[in-house]
Parts: C-alpha cells; sequence; structure tokens
C-alpha cells in the first residue's frame, strides 16, 4: 500500500477557533502545530488559519458572499483533512468554532462530481485545550456535526490537553508534556492520513448515498 | 471495486437498546429492521440483540464474567459493523445503551493482531426513535463513544426518528412514513457497508496508531 | 405572599440570539413575545435585545469595552430574569448564543454586595426553535451555562418548538399552535417570575456562598 | 430568616451511581461524604444509598413494582434536597445515573397537593469524580435533567472533581486536597440548604404552574 507511504498530494486544513486575534499568543495552535508537525514529515501539505482573524458573519446562507468565507470555503473544499482547533469555554466549544461548524452547514446540501454530499471522502478531527474540563464535550460536539454532513470520523480522531479541575495553568504554560496528550494528537494525525490516503485512492462508492432532488 | 458489490463476508451487529424486554414491541427495533433489511439485499450477515433480554451488569472491568456479556462481546469482535439502537428519555440514550458504551469502554485497551485498538477496522452507526426530540443528542453521545475507543464513523452515520415537540405517536404508531428518516436510515446502511468492505479489503495501516506498553 | 402577586418592580431581560438582523422575521422572536405577554400582563418589566443588531466581539475579558457589550451587561446587571432565545443549527444553539455565554462568563468572578457572585439572586430560563430536533440539547447547555455562573434555574425553565424529523416548517410558519410549547412558555415564564419575586424579598443568605479573596 | 441559621426540619437524599457495589471503595461516595458533613452540621437529616445495591431495573413504567425502586422513590418524594452522584465514563454519566433519571422521570406526571409536578419545591444538585474529563458535562446533563421534571437548580448546584488529561489516580487516590472541588461542594451544600428553606417556608405559589387535565 504505496498510498499510505506516500500521500504527498494529500492536503490539510486546521482551522484554529481561539477568540484572541493574532499575534496574541493561543494556547490551541501550541497544539495544533504538534499535529501539522507530523503531517507535514509526512508530505502532508498544511494549512493553518486563525478564524479570528478573518472577517466571518454569523449565517447558515450558503449564498452570503459579503465576508471572507468563501475564500476558506474554496481552502475546505480543495482540502482533504479538516481539523477544528478550539479552546474550552464553560465546558464548551468557542463561539468561533460554532460559527464555523454553521457556515459549513450552510453548504451541507451542495454536491461533489459523484452526486453525493460536499463534504464526502474528506476527514475530520479535532483539537482542544483548556485549563481544565471539557475535551471529550466539545470534541464529540465538532466530531458529531462534521459527521452529520458528510465528514468522515476516523478512529480516535480527537485529542485534547485539559488540567485538573479548577484553575490552572493553560496548555503552552504547562510545558506540553502530557504524554497521553502526545499520543492521543500523534494517533489522531496518522488515523486522518491514513483514512485520507485511502480516500484519495478509493472514494466511498456512490452507491445509496447519491443526493437525489 | 468488486469489494463493495459483493460484501458477502461482511457481518453487521444491531444493538437494540430498548427498555422492554421481548415480545413487547419497540419502536425502535422498528427503525432497525429498515437498516437490517438493506444489509440483507446486499448480503451482509446481520445480528440483531436485544440488550435487555440478556443479563448485562453495569461495569468497566473486561475480566467481568459473571453475566452474559463476554459473549455479546465475542460477537461484536466478529463483527465488522456495530450499529446502536435506543429509545429517548428525557432526551437522552437508554441506560441500557450507556451499559453497554461501558462494557465495550471496558476493552477498550486491547488489540488486535496488528497491534492496534481491538474496535479498530469496525465501523458504528447509531438508529434512534422517540416520541419527540434528542434525535441528534443522543447521536453524538453514541457516536462520539464509539469513534472515541476505535471504530470508524462513516459520513451520516445516523438516523432517528421524533416527532413534534410534545407528546404524540411513537415511530411504528406514526406509520414510518418520514421520507427524512428513511432516506437517513439508508444513507448510514450505505455507508457502513462501503466503508467496513473498504477495511476489508485495505485495513487501516498499522503505523502511527499501534499501542506501545 | 403580596410579592408574588405584585411582583411590579422585577425587571426582567430577553436576548434573541437569532442569526438575523433586524428586521428580519425571527421565528426565536416570536416564541420570546409569547412570554414576554405573560410578564407584562403581571406587571413585570421587560426588554428586548437582538444581539446580532450589537457590535458584540467573541471574548472572555471583562474589561474588553471596545464594542457593546458593557451597555448590554449593564442591563443584564439591573435585571432580576434572564431569558437566552436561540434558534438551533446542527441541533445546537447559536454561535450568537455561545457568545453571549462567553461574555457573561468573562464577568463570573465579579461580586455582588453581599459577596456572592454576581449573578445570585438572577434567575434564569431559555426559549427555542428549531424546524427540527435540539430543543432539549440546547436547553442543557444554556441552562448549566447560567447556572454555573450564579443564576437559579427555576423549575421546567426551558420551553421549546421543534417539528418533527427531517425539513419542515419553521415556528411562525407553522402556526404557533403547539399546546405543548404553549404551556411550557408559560410554566416557564410564570417559575421565573416566582422565583425572582421571592428572591427580592428573600434573597439567597450570603452564607456559604461568599467569595474569599 | 432563622430558617436559614435552623433548616433542622430539612432533609436530603445522596443517591451514588457508582458502578461498584458495596463494600467496594467509591470515590464518589469520599466526595459526596464531604458534602454531608456540611449538611449534617447544619442539622440537615442526610441519608446515602449506593443504587447499585438496590436491585432497580430500567423502566420508565410509573406502576413497575416489581423491585426496590418504589422504596426509593418514597424517599425521595419525602427529601427537600437531591443530589445525584455519579462517577465519569467515556466523558459521561453512569449507566446506574441514567437509570436513577429515568426512574425518577417516570413519575414526573404525579402532582403534590397544590397540583403542581410532584418535584416541586425540591432543589437538586450533583456531584461527580473521575480520573480525568467529563464533569461539566456530566452536571449538565444531571441538572438539566431534574430542572426539566420539577426541581430547582440553585447557583453553583455542581461540583467535581477531575484530573489532567490522561491515566492518573482517582478522586480519593489523589488526596482530596483540591481547593476548587472543596469549595465549589461547600458552595454547592450551601445553596441547596438555603434554597430548601427558603421553600419550606414560603414554597413556590401555586400559580401558572399547575396542571390541568
Amino acid at each position: 500500500m504505496t498510498n499510505q507511504q506516500k500521500p504527498s498530494k494529500l492536503s490539510s486544513l486546521y482551522i484554529n477557533c481561539t477568540l484572541k486575534k493574532s499575534p496574541a499568543r493561543s494556547h490551541t495552535e501550541g497544539l495544533i502545530n504538534t499535529s501539522i508537525e507530523i503531517m507535514e514529515q509526512q508530505g502532508v501539505v498544511t494549512n493553518l488559519i486563525r478564524a479570528v482573524d478573518l472577517n466571518i458573519q454569523p449565517s447558515v446562507d450558503p449564498d452570503f458572499t459579503d465576508d471572507d468565507w468563501q475564500d476558506l470555503y474554496e481552502k475546505i473544499k480543495s482540502s482533504d483533512i479538516l481539523v477544528i482547533g478550539t479552546p474550552i469555554w464553560l465546558g464548551e466549544k468557542s463561539s468561533v468554532a460554532v460559527k464555523i461548524m454553521e457556515r459549513l452547514y450552510a453548504h451541507s446540501a451542495e454536491t461533489n462530481e459523484a452526486g453525493q454530499y460536499i463534504y464526502y471522502n474528506k476527514v475530520g478531527g479535532v483539537l482542544i485545550t483548556g485549563n481544565e474540563d471539557g475535551g471529550k464535550h466539545v470534541a464529540r460536539d465538532v466530531l458529531y456535526g462534521l459527521s452529520h454532513i458528510g465528514f468522515t470520523i476516523p478512529p480516535q480522531a480527537d485529542s485534547y490537553w485539559v488540567g485538573e479541575a479548577g484553575p490552572g495553568p493553560s496548555y503552552l504554560d504547562a510545558g506540553q508534556q502530557n504524554e497521553f496528550t502526545i499520543r492521543n494528537t500523534s494517533i489522531m494525525t496518522w488515523n486522518l492520513i491514513h483514512l485520507a490516503s485511502q480516500f484519495k485512492l478509493n472514494p466511498i462508492p456512490a452507491k445509496g448515498n447519491v443526493v437525489q432532488d
């Protein structure tokens, strides 16, 4: 299976949904970079966008063009792998992440050349940082949203870092030494590459899942 | 890709997590049967278990053998496709479904011959009925649980039926005529077959996702 | 208990978190108006804000003053009752609602004169509309967020309308005739009034819940 | 307000939803005992039940009498305060906790002498332990379930302990020294007492929230 060993044409997009505009330090970006490093070592093209730096309005209208979304959507459509990165606030994903999910959802009735929904043959994952609690809650919401609109979710496609209950240091300040987080980020990244590679070679058959209007 | 057209060796297991013992009528089973029918037309071996008919105790101990779980676990291990069926109570999956998830989780540190976690190369889906509201909430919890322990989640791997807000008829009484539910059940079933077929031919490579103790 | 019969000094604030700017029709506003009507009949002062009409940036910084939030926060502080109204997208509350929750959270370390957290003695509720599924999921997230930062949640403090699974008319188009939704909206509204009235007369004692820095 | 200072007639019930039967050590019980101690110091009658020691079957039928539930339900009805204690598995509350919620829900159409739903004038809280992540997710589900069937949720009615992301010691092994958890458990306990005391003196008025069949 040489396709797994040389996924040179694969392309990935990471959308960092921190609330803080550049150049403010983002803990979530720290975790994202760990995954990006593995992608690049495997020859996957990587792109990293900090959503809050762009003008993206809340909307579920696919024809809304009065902001920077359509450019980002083009990047999403040309990527094989999409990873949502988000901090945790009140135990939940950021409002920026929800806004991105809404805009993704806006296009979910569009189809690819095979007549399947537009996100078919793309794979999705999620990276999360918070100073305490909420990783799995955020992961379930993001991964479900992606799955429901057509992404495939590889095994163990989430990784997070959170500290012990209560106030405490955030990810970068804590030193990024958590073995569980390091390991899960690596597994997630590899499984995203594996499934995206397989879909590149063998797309999901257009049978039983084609949109009929 | 003849593997998609003749998935004759694929095996699927549906676990109905209704609270009602046989032979009581289960609305969830009604929805499950719609999916089973498609599987059988495609030559997939199907098995349907009503969990509440078995003696399954709450536990997260993989060595707990004092009930019927180990037999069910053998069936799960020998299946390529697992579908959890559940009713909705208070907007959530049933306690029986949670018990099954706990027992699945108990074995999540076990590995396959390739050194990956035991549920790798299996695909998961969820079927849900309620008389009103809660479908997506249940779907996100079940699909995330499966994903987190190693299952792959194909595109749109959930289907549900719920009525309008408030008291009203349940699925079978409502007549099973909802086109959205029929369509989503079909898409889910086909995508489970497609991905299970692909993994049969091309398992997820054992690279970057192998357990090292 | 004349205080329950004459809550004339009570003040309520409804924040509509629709994605659509005024004057676009908002189904959620339709449901909100049902609750407002009851409040006004009971002599409660009501205020309705459509958050997306204001310039509110995503932030968890209490000192962020570069937008319209601080004015809204003053309104929140002077209200006894806060009701979050939100549509459902992908089974979740809107990104606008999450943004409001983040900004509320930003101030959660502030205290009242008694030394309790700032939202003590305020009560919270939630009103939700979607064309199908997601009411309880949204309710649990919003009510938990409010509770966690100091609001009291009266009995049955949520009301929603959703249609049968799948595409279909939204709340106003469906005719607002759902008895379950009408009844729950009324119960929620009355219980908000009852508890806010009680706290007006008998605030939560400042014992065991006072912040010590 | 002497009622707050001498809530001598108040009664509380803690239901520990650990998966482990007595006399196995329960970390959740360790946290529960911290709250019970405060209750007893304030003269509140306390009861602690480990649900898994009883024979409680999954059911949403209020007339199901073939197990130990009806005795437990009598205890619930005679308590002013109900606290659900639960461990976290896969980021969720235990199957035992869900079973208890289902049985509570089964009676949610019953009414008190004033014609309100049966759980009115009772207050609810939740205590959670896990070795990592999931506290807020569990809290939102339990508190919402209680609220939706008629309990009042005081401010900050949840407390949890979880460790840093990944495998690690459980609550009792970690030493119970987490100041955040200690403080939140205390605040929760006091607020449960405060609101239960207030409802003892001034029940929620039976206006606008009375069941009409």
